[in-house]
């Protein structure tokens, strides 16, 4: 085993970010990824299927699934599956046919988990994929701004909800409080030699993992190097407008004692050295340290995206794990 | 090879009834089976998918696969989660997972043989699940003893329709009137040395498969024995009262020119020797003998059912198929 590469990467997250992120994870090419997805969407099909069917929304679990899937022409047939979604206007229209396959295995198996390990093996998995809890989450955010008056906060409930809030979220909650986690998670953080967290959508895909005491405790514990990778740019809603000290000290919030030891940043995104400076600061709290990599995606066309480059991250991944 | 019993056997139908055909033919354990499947229905989850996305219905594909799926724990679990139905009172209350997995396939393969091929792998399958045609289909049927006027006749259109029309159906019609059938079940009907037709709702299940052309074309070229499987009763509906002569007369009204070998009739269905000779007389007119077999599936209790025993079925084709 290398030393100077990771071994065992463990990734939380949800939807987007968590996909690139897995991406990323695979061109490490270490011997065991673990995807830890959040389960507190409630928008689109996977929102329609937890109300319907009362199990964990699979969307985020299916998406981490197909960003796994081998580059056999089993498993590309399959990821296509998995992500493809029904059209027209009837009864189907939007809904991703993994996320039905998920929640019908998941009926007859009586576990999410046994589901997610079947649809592994048709995509032939290049990893593993653990949802943090095995029940649903909801979560509550306090809002201010909603109200004539500023100093008013308001509740706002559900992940469709908080995240398309036009206030400004001031700090989120799970129902139920203290969810169990699910032990294969837990264990794949604390076996973990390279952790990362984000990017997300910060309030609805990567904080909640940090508001499970257990998932916490586990992070700190682990003796893997901890990354949280930041936004490349503020949401619409939710964190609109926040800047990336912000997203710093929202982590540190949430989750009092977390400890983290890098936090990887775009490098186009902050030239100002005072604000370098901010930032330096708000990591210390969590003792990590700042690092700016170019981590931004180019289009065919040579446009700037908003997503992250895989293979840049990668990158910036593997060159800070030897640093260690 | 041994010639006293069959290496290829190509079932024809539909519903419950091809399902019990088709573990009656793994009895008899040919190196090859093919399960030739209508592609009429309209009803339930089928019938929505069919409307929904415009694809063939898969729900008697789906029961043939589960039918056909190996004994192995994957094949098990993979069959179980086809059949396996959502419940509650939501938008995917009644469908089959199995149903909704096809018509995914089917979208990203755009080829309905190649979403079943794959489904089949699943299942780790004992054949090959062949719709008759790649378009979906209608019924239409001339009723009489809907109007006051017993002698006029109306059209009733669909299968659900047709199946459960208060009249007496008098003859049924597809539309289009002469689909293509696919080019893969016309090969298994001429490259089997056993067919069957049957048993089924004999309007929606076996009928429609002698309203193409080329199928009847198929089943007479064929070098195969050709047993027809009658009903054990009279479904309410469609065929309701109708006695077995009656079900024979109603292939070769459908089918001019068929040839058939055998008929296979319950034993306990017909005593009377009266009624067995005009069993044997219409059979003639398609070339075909009547033989009477112990056939019916008896409950754990030592109820007779309404189904075909898959056991008594497979010692009876074997029977048949030595006696050539």
């Amino acid at each position: 085993m290398d030393p100077a590469v990771p071994s065992a990467i463990t990734s939380l997250g949800g939807g987007h970010g968590l996909y690139q992120t897995l991406l990323a994870a695979r061109m490490c090419r270490p011997e065991k990824i673990s995807a830890v997805v959040t389960v507190a969407d409630d928008g689109g099909s996977s929102g329609r299927i937890r109300r319907e069917l009362g199990i964990i929304p699979p969307g985020d679990l299916r998406m981490a699934l197909a960003a796994l899937s081998n580059e056999t022409t089993q498993g590309v047939t399959w990821a296509k599956t998995l992500q493809h979604r029904f059209g027209g206007t009837g009864a189907l229209a939007g809904h991703a046919v993994g996320n039905l396959l998920i929640a019908g295995l998941t009926e007859v198996l009586g576990s999410e988990q046994q589901a997610l390990d079947a649809v592994a093996q048709l995509t032939d998995s290049c990893g593993r994929v653990l949802p943090v809890c095995n029940e649903p989450l909801e979560i509550e955010a306090d809002v201010s701004g909603l109200d004539d008056d500023p100093r008013v906060m308001l509740q706002v409930r559900g992940q469709v909800a908080v995240a398309t809030t036009p206030g400004s979220v001031r700090r989120v909650r799970l129902i139920p409080h203290d969810p169990m986690p699910s032990p294969e998670a837990i264990q794949a953080i604390l076996s973990a030699d390279l952790l990362t967290l984000g990017p997300g959508s910060w309030f609805s895909s990567v904080i909640p993992h940090l508001l499970i005491p257990a998932v916490v405790q586990a992070i700190k514990e682990s003796e893997a190097q901890r990354v949280v990778v930041l936004n490349l740019s503020s949401d619409n809603g939710e964190t609109n407008g926040f800047n990336l000290e912000r997203h710093i000290h929202m982590l540190s919030q949430h989750a009092p004692g977390l400890r983290l030891d890098r936090i990887l940043v775009d490098d186009a995104h902050t030239q100002k050295s005072s604000e370098r400076r901010y930032l330096d600061r708000a990591a210390e709290t969590l003792g990590a340290r700042v690092v700016y990599h170019d981590l931004r995606e180019v289009d065919a066309e040579g446009r700037l995206t908003e997503r992250h480059d895989p293979a840049k991250l990668a990158t910036a991944l593997m060159h800070n794990f030897r640093e260690r």
